[in-house]
């Protein structure tokens, strides 16, 4: 245009323009730029399975992406198959009465969160959260101009959050308490009595509980039951529980979540997800629909080898001084570095500079928990879990 | 919990309960209501390709989804290979300097939507659209609680806004004027020169332009060109085109969009789709990315297929009195009912029930639009709509 035009540039939304940049990319640059001197990089940094999806996996993601049956637009709610085949899982799962009606199938469980977080809070309502947080957790509300109080959770207390304190974080215009175990980036595991505790408390004070359960197939027990709260009477008016299939099923890249509500929840879910994109892809639905049952050995297999690789990291971590593993559970390890004064993207940094180890600064989790990192230790199996302790011990900042 | 405790219901979002339910699925139970008395029931109410996928889209998606290669997490942006491939693809439609980094692959082009008002607008915020609108583009801002304000356009003017509306209705407050060209639900497609001038006034007034070229494949002149503006200088700044793979390849099972923007503008939308869902689903990506050169000459038959559906429609239409094609264009036609005291909702209903055509109402598209059906003409082959001839004659409101 000439010159004479004075042009106002158009501007970005001030609440995305302030958003901090994805971590995951950022410490991925970090790993790229190790020059591997003490063997390949070792990745303990985005939650992914360390294993490949199993083969009966990749072929039904095959069959039924090449068919036709799957090209259309879909049903908003989900593939009727995945939402009955999940509805039984977690009907068994949890021991409750859980029907086809209660599940709303996502493209993921970040999917899922936006969904749950926008059918009970708008702008300027408010969030609660334990801190620290499972980051797009947090960047989410705040994109969406929601409001977000943190309830500090530490180490003394095995990063568990006290009644007292939520009790008290709880005040107006606080619309839900969204929690996530087994935790990110803990690895804490909340036990059934306190969940429940909580989900009553909820209840009382009239707020929802948003559970995001993205790592319950990796409970540290083998058959135990994550929590009893679909069977509390009223459930539906409180809770909305979060879950992933991309860890469990090993395949993230295929997208897929879903949602465990009450009906009038899932009616409300249903107009947001129109929305956001009609449908979840459909022919990957399809296929885990199949899977669900067909898998089950294969995932229990699954569950037991991450916690040999927790036992593993659990054994380096005691032989290795002046770092502590203040935290383990399914999944993750929250580890405290020996760099008191420094802090954890500094510490990171290096670590993956220069030791060949990728994993999350402590900081990205909340600006209280710089003295930490997060191992997600799933994602290496026992031989690499081994090859961290000459590493961490040799390693020192610069 | 026990009689005694008061319990106070959580509530949902009022931005989400005041929403008004997703029209396909209320439409899609009037057609199931049809006894088929006049034979099948003529769908032509969502807008989906009324041809199978190409056999060769449907292997790629087989291959890919079989594969290894996209069970991990992707990049936010989307995979490279169709980054690349679809960025030489719309340098060549616009006959512009487009490269990877001005391509932000989504989950379909409702998902885009989200992503470019929520780039631009925030809580609070207004958004201009033209009315008659697409019905997803008003509830998904509702739903963000951004504000939306209407620039009515008319029969008369060939459903085209006019400049002098347009600038006085961008008022403070407005962030941005969402366009759909070819439009839904009119079918209206907006000349070159007028998207042009539109841009300018845009850029004048530091406000931006999302325009939704999702049917833009779908133009009726072979080879022509939708707009100029990517080869206009600033345009980075002032512009945010979409564009969805759902129509022009008969996948939208497949979750499928792309936006096309400057590079500040995709570094912004990085940061909502991480929040979002991390990353489009893979397999598809890398699929499209090999069809999108192999399928040029499959999407010029249907380009003219299409064309041959508007003509067997406008020969229906001028055949059956009362009824009015009041606008036709790539995929849509704006149809007046010959009802003007009843209200478009009654005049679907029955006329899916009781003669088997199934539409959507013009007041779903905007209060002032009662007087219109939408008919997504696309979905049937020339020989069915032939048949909406005998349909609409005798055809009279109960
Ligand atoms: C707690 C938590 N919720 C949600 C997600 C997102 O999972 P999905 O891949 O299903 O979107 C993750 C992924 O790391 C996570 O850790
Ligand atoms: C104008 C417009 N934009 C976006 C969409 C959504 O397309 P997608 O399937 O890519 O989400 C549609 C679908 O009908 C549409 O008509």
């Amino acid at each position: 245009m000439p010159a004479s035009h004075p042009r106002l540039n158009a501007r970005f939304n001030p609440l995305i323009e302030q958003l901090s940049l994805p971590p995951v990319p950022a410490v991925a640059a970090w790993g790229r730029a190790y020059d591997k001197a003490l063997g390949p990089l070792i990745d303990l940094s985005q939650a992914v399975p360390g294993y490949p999806a199993h083969p009966d996996m990749l072929r039904l993601l095959g069959d039924a992406a090449s068919s036709k049956a799957y090209t259309g637009y879909g049903p908003i709610e989900g593939e009727t198959v995945l939402r009955t085949a999940y509805a039984s899982h977690v009907a068994e799962v949890y021991g409750a009465a859980l029907a086809e009606a209660n599940i709303h199938i996502t493209s993921g469980c970040n999917q899922a969160f936006v969904c749950a977080a926008m059918t009970v809070a708008g702008p300027g309502s408010t969030i609660l959260m334990t801190e620290p947080f499972y980051f797009n957790h947090e960047t989410t509300l705040a994109m969406m101009g929601i409001g977000t109080a943190f309830v500090p959770c530490s180490a003394e207390n095995g990063f568990l959050p006290d009644l007292v304190s939520l009790e008290a974080a709880m005040t107006d215009g606080v619309k839900a308490l969204a929690l996530v175990s087994p935790n990110n980036p803990t690895g804490a595991i909340y036990p059934p009595s306190l969940l429940e505790a909580i989900f009553r408390l909820c209840q009382e004070k009239g707020i929802w509980l948003i559970l995001d359960e993205t790592y319950r197939d990796f409970l540290p027990q083998a058959g135990s039951r994550a929590h009893g709260l679909f069977s509390q009477s009223g459930w539906e008016e409180t809770l909305i529980s979060l879950y992933s299939f991309s860890k469990s099923f090993c395949i993230p890249g295929h997208r897929l979540g879903a949602i465990t509500a009450g009906e009038a929840a899932i009616g409300q879910i249903a107009k947001i997800m129109d929305n956001l994109q009609i449908c979840a892809p459909r022919a990957a639905q399809a296929a885990v629909a199949e899977a669900l049952p067909l898998l089950t050995a294969w995932r229990e297999e699954n569950r037991q080898e991450i916690g040999r690789r927790a036992e593993a990291l659990k054994t380096v971590m005691r032989s290795v001084s002046g770092w502590k593993l203040d935290a383990i559970g399914a999944y993750f390890a929250f580890v405290r570095h020996p760099f008191p004064g420094r802090g954890s993207a500094e510490v990171a940094e290096q670590l993956a500079k220069r030791a060949g180890i990728s994993c999350i600064p402590g900081v990205y989790f909340g600006q209280g928990q710089d003295g930490y990192l997060r191992f997600a230790f799933a994602n290496a199996d026992v031989e690499t879990i081994g090859l961290l302790e000459e590493r961490l011990r040799n390693f020192s900042l610069s």
